[in-house]
């Protein structure tokens, strides 16, 4: 594992110092929409429903884990001291005096010179200090043959072994996974305080765009955005829902908005943004509205970028560009941030990593360049996906994006270049 | 980046060789399942439906793409020797004959001398051959002002520039995420043959399991394994459901399994496989059907495992064992390959990393073992999680699995060690 300089954050600043005049820096817009996106009210939830949520407050432990003393083991629970000389050759023989099963309720106790049969998980007999396990006796039913010693503890799980009362079971801004959500429920932790997944909702609209299923009349393309960007964003762990296709009517598209707007936590549209005439759709739709901001970012393919909150309380929406590269491109820049801030967790610099190019790549000067390519991590090497940096056949064909920084206008066969897994 | 031998693989067979006599090995237990469970039969669905699919053929262009010359930029669509001497002191002003919009289904041509305002993905006036991006020009309505030449097909998309009809597209067993989505939607193939994400039930059954929210009794644990196989089920892209908790009780637990079987892909149970009596209830419910194998794994935590098909035809189930560490571990090693196979997916190894021990660790003789830890990817470092592989503690901190191979006993501090992500 090689560590690489992140070109793209605000701190090593490479991207932001060497942006052309006009543009915005990749790090800065990123800063930007960490800044303004404010992290979601928590609610009190069911474990059922936190799968992907956040913890909003540290839990700590209301009773031990175990929660009493247990049988790691299927065998017989002893008193070491009773089976201190047993060898394959000279075995002790115990009565068996009674049998405990796992979620037995009843209680047993042990008198010395005698055993108890015992599952896995079963409580352990009061008088018992250790478990000797199955394999290590003839199995027997009313006496037990033991072959083997064992230490005082040996295969019981004791009682606050793993956690005690009051010890910190899980941060608050920890995301819930299957084993968070294993310890929770095992701890008798079942409703949790925490922010739910996001609620995205994508948008587009546009007169070139045809919908799925239907016929494309001249001039007209199929709609490819909006289901790229909602399968990109179930990737991220949000609830997703699409919106209907709008024509090129701004007072269409700002009731679009404002109705996606009242029960979504995150907007995400596509086109309609790059020059700002009455074509591009969604930049008309919001021109007078302060809290939008549109910029040119230093980035290829995804140069015209705009972001901002519409409504009250403000909802944070990004608006990225047409094209179907530029849009999944900036989606992985933009999106995963804000989703991470919605849920209140810690800033993540992207995850890159360093690879060997088996190609020599080109680039746009003053941007940073984002290439669509086939990472090999056993060989450690990448490769471009194609000639376009806009090409949706070589991105479709790609696992990574080959990251050339704003100031490197092309790097060559054998440089080791910064990689980011798709 | 480094190249890790895969410790666990068929083809590395350290674990097959030193697994003891009568266990059988990680790598082998594995291709036992990969090779039994058949592929899902594919179906048509629509591409809305397609996300986490599985295409099952070759899928071809159709129409070209894009579909028609289309401009890349806002601007003016000319014939470039009209504009050839253009420059910021001498420019070239054009006459505006028309303006053509993205989606405008009016076909135009361009007379020699004049020029169509045009934006970005607008259909290329007939008799144009460039377009000139709206920057290099004054904006103009009536005549517009062009102060850079631009090279014959400079800011267009031709038509089949990316694709021609035939190419293919997409081949089959390519797993449909978001770039492969859009692909197929803006080629206009929007109906596909693929395999769906695969149904996995999840099941658990035992006495001692109390259900959430409700309140153990004495002997009783929560209940915690369904839902963390349920996230993880959900990790891995299927469609999930979780059957209600079944009490001890074998013709009960049969029933379960008979009906789940019905409407399931994958059965994943937990617990009541280890010893066979009548308390390990999955054990007792199958027992005597020759198509399910319980085995002993060399491997910690989660030495006994089940796996066979029930039903006609058989649906392929994992019976995992019940310790909540134990279970997880097994079915990232088990269930992930199992539900590549069911959507056809081509076998993959593994993915582990190396990274370096901060900390000494023990494990097993003759026993893969698999330590909750946490991978710090920057540092290249990795640091055990907590001091048992079986606290559910620790893996809820972790981020990784050491992996020990069986033949190794202890690793010092500052050995490079495999390491699985979570």
């Amino acid at each position: 594992m090689t560590a690489v300089p992140d070109l793209m954050s605000a701190t090593a600043g490479r991207s932001g110092v060497t942006a052309a005049g006009d543009m915005t820096s990749v790090a800065a817009h990123r800063a930007g929409i960490i800044a303004t996106v404010a992290a979601l009210p928590p609610r009190r939830m069911r474990l059922e429903e936190a799968d992907g949520a956040v913890l909003a407050e540290d839990v700590t432990a209301r009773w031990p884990l175990p929660m009493f003393d247990n049988s790691a083991m299927d065998g017989y629970a002893v008193l070491s001291s009773d089976v201190a000389s047993a060898t394959p050759a000279a075995p002790v023989t115990l009565p068996v005096k009674a049998e405990v099963t796992a979620g037995d309720p009843r209680s047993r106790r042990l008198t010395a010179g005698t055993c108890v049969k015992i599952t896995t998980g079963a409580a352990l007999p009061a008088g018992a200090d250790a478990v000797v396990r199955a394999e290590w006796t003839d199995g027997g039913l009313d006496r037990a043959i033991i072959t083997r010693p064992v230490r005082p503890g040996e295969s019981i799980r004791q009682a606050g072994g793993e956690v005690l009362p009051g010890d910190l079971l899980l941060a608050a801004g920890t995301a819930l996974d299957a084993p968070q959500i294993a310890l929770l429920a095992a701890a008798g932790q079942h409703v949790v305080l925490a922010r739910p997944r996001p609620r995205l909702t994508v948008l587009s609209a546009g007169n070139e765009l045809a919908g799925l299923g239907g016929s494309v009349h001249p001039g007209q393309v199929w709609e490819s955005n909006s289901l790229m960007l909602a399968a990109a964003a179930r990737g991220l762990g949000c609830t997703v829902r699409r919106y209907p296709l709008a024509r090129d009517d701004k007072r269409q598209v700002r009731a679009a908005l404002r109705a996606a707007a009242l029960d979504s936590d995150l907007l995400v549209t596509s086109g309609g943004i790059s020059m700002g005439g009455e074509h591009d759709v969604f930049k008309a739709a919001l021109r007078g509205l302060d809290t939008v901001t549109f910029r040119r970012v230093a980035m290829q393919p995804g140069t015209p970028q705009g972001f901002g909150t519409i409504g009250e309380p403000g909802v944070p929406i990004l608006l990225l560009p047409g094209n179907p590269v530029s849009a999944f491109v900036s989606f992985c820049l933009f999106a995963g941030p804000a989703v991470r801030a919605l849920q209140g967790r810690p800033r993540e610099a992207p995850r890159t990593t360093a690879a060997v190019l088996t190609a020599p790549v080109r680039s746009s000067a003053g941007k940073a360049t984002f290439i669509s390519a086939v990472l090999n991590p056993a060989a450690g090497t990448v490769t471009p996906a194609g000639e376009s940096t806009h090409h949706l056949s070589a991105l479709a064909r790609a696992n990574a994006l080959i990251v050339v920084p704003p100031a490197v206008t092309g790097m060559a066969q054998g440089e080791l270049a910064e990689v980011m897994r798709l």
